[in-house]
């Protein structure tokens, strides 16, 4: 299981505020915290209204980032010059979250991702919009495999992200996603599939139960990335529970081999 | 989704000592903080190595728990005269815990399930041991609705358990009895399925977390009856959530319903 650690986004108030004053200081403890919980990767927004803070932002993060923990980085944004930067700036093997199949995006991100060494999320929006059922996640998946494999991806430098959609606006969106997860799973055994499955509870409450009931069913269904809050009570331990009772984790070796370093808490 | 609460059983030491030494304090607590955290149903079993002990046992906690909580009864025995004589005193329609493919069993219970108006769970356990895999479990639960509308009991009368093995004595043993559970719902959309899922974090550490995902894995399968402890902490909340991810809980009402209500804790 690849864990993203989503917690430095310039969405949330706390870190626009931080990125703004250029706080170290936040932007450090957040990144050693999702480190200490778990995170194999740390997500990096700087999002921003005016693009060329935007790649300023992301400059400023990456350097901070790797200098403090040493777990690689995940570049996330739709601007590609920030992108561009970040991926100029990477130390060691970054993801690159994401790649879409809009026609503006694919044609400009392409490009940059064929010239870096990089793991890239395909997400399964297109110029249609979002995604809906699971044939159409499945078929959307094939295109942006195609496109990936074209710029010279291995299947497992491909994270394919089906697009969780809220629970409260789709009365089965969370059975639907698993569904097109297992399809995916099956057609293509090599490449990774996950993304940021906290959109599920978007506007329910308690969100980290919506979130931690996902996760389990996901991971079940063939789910074997996530962008998430690894901060969040019983998050990792569940997601290694969850691998030990599928048998991702032949013989829950690893559930164990956690539960004896005091990383279930 | 139907919650049997597990804990008055008399294979743990406290219980087995409060039932011996009619300790009612004890019980009456631990019945009525099952029913606080969300049980639909008291799980009552007062095993005993002398089947009229046991009789007595079961006498004295069905009584005793009837006075005290406004849940029904599950009665949960291997012994015929136990169950016979726990339907004899169940005020309400209860459920009976577990009639099996043995041979033996099967015959004696079956009269006496006929006789009372009482839901039954089958188990998926013959004379040839545990099931193996899925299709053995579908073939099972089979066999089971039909000996038990043979005696008259409706669909929604019928939960079938399709025997919960724990994770760490066979590597995907959690994955088979979701595969096995799909199955059945497939099958049978009117039955109820569930049964004793703790059985999967045997001998592992940090149960909770295993039997959490379980629970959610199950319930994404098509579960919709679990014996579970609902004391443990995330416990009922998560099946909530699970079922309002799942699209059981139509626009995620009744997750949003326990809310309000305080149920999520």
């Amino acid at each position: 299981m690849i864990i993203i650690g989503e917690k430095i986004n310039a969405t949330r108030k706390s870190i626009a505020e931080a990125i703004s004053a250029r706080d170290e200081g936040h932007i450090i403890a957040t990144a050693r915290e999702q480190v200490a919980a778990g995170a194999d990767y740390i997500d990096l927004n700087g999002g921003d209204p005016n693009p060329e803070t935007e790649v300023a932002n992301m400059e400023w993060l990456v350097k901070l980032v790797q200098d403090n923990v040493d777990v690689p980085i995940c570049l996330d944004s739709s601007n590609v010059k920030a992108i561009e930067a970040g991926l100029a700036l990477a130390s060691s093997k970054p993801i690159v979250n994401s790649v879409t199949l809009e026609p503006e995006r694919l044609e400009s991100f392409l490009p940059v991702l064929s010239e870096h060494e990089c793991m890239v999320v395909g997400l399964c929006i297109s110029d249609e919009g979002m995604p809906r059922g699971v044939d159409d996640r499945l078929e959307r998946s094939v295109r942006l495999i195609e496109q990936l494999r074209g710029i010279g991806k291995k299947m497992d430098e491909i994270i394919i992200d089906p697009a969780f959609l809220p629970a409260s606006a789709e009365p089965d969106s969370g059975k639907v996603v698993c569904q097109a997860i297992a399809k995916i799973r099956e057609k293509f055994p090599e490449v990774h599939i996950g993304g940021g499955l906290s959109n599920v509870s978007f506007g329910l409450p308690k969100r980290k139960y919506i979130n931690l009931a996902m996760v389990s069913m996901a991971i079940y269904s063939g789910m074997d990335a996530a962008i998430i809050d690894p901060c969040t009570p019983y998050m990792v331990p569940m997601i290694l529970a969850a691998e030990a009772v599928c048998g991702t984790d032949q013989w829950c070796a690893n559930y164990i081999s956690a539960y004896r370093d005091g990383r279930l808490g």
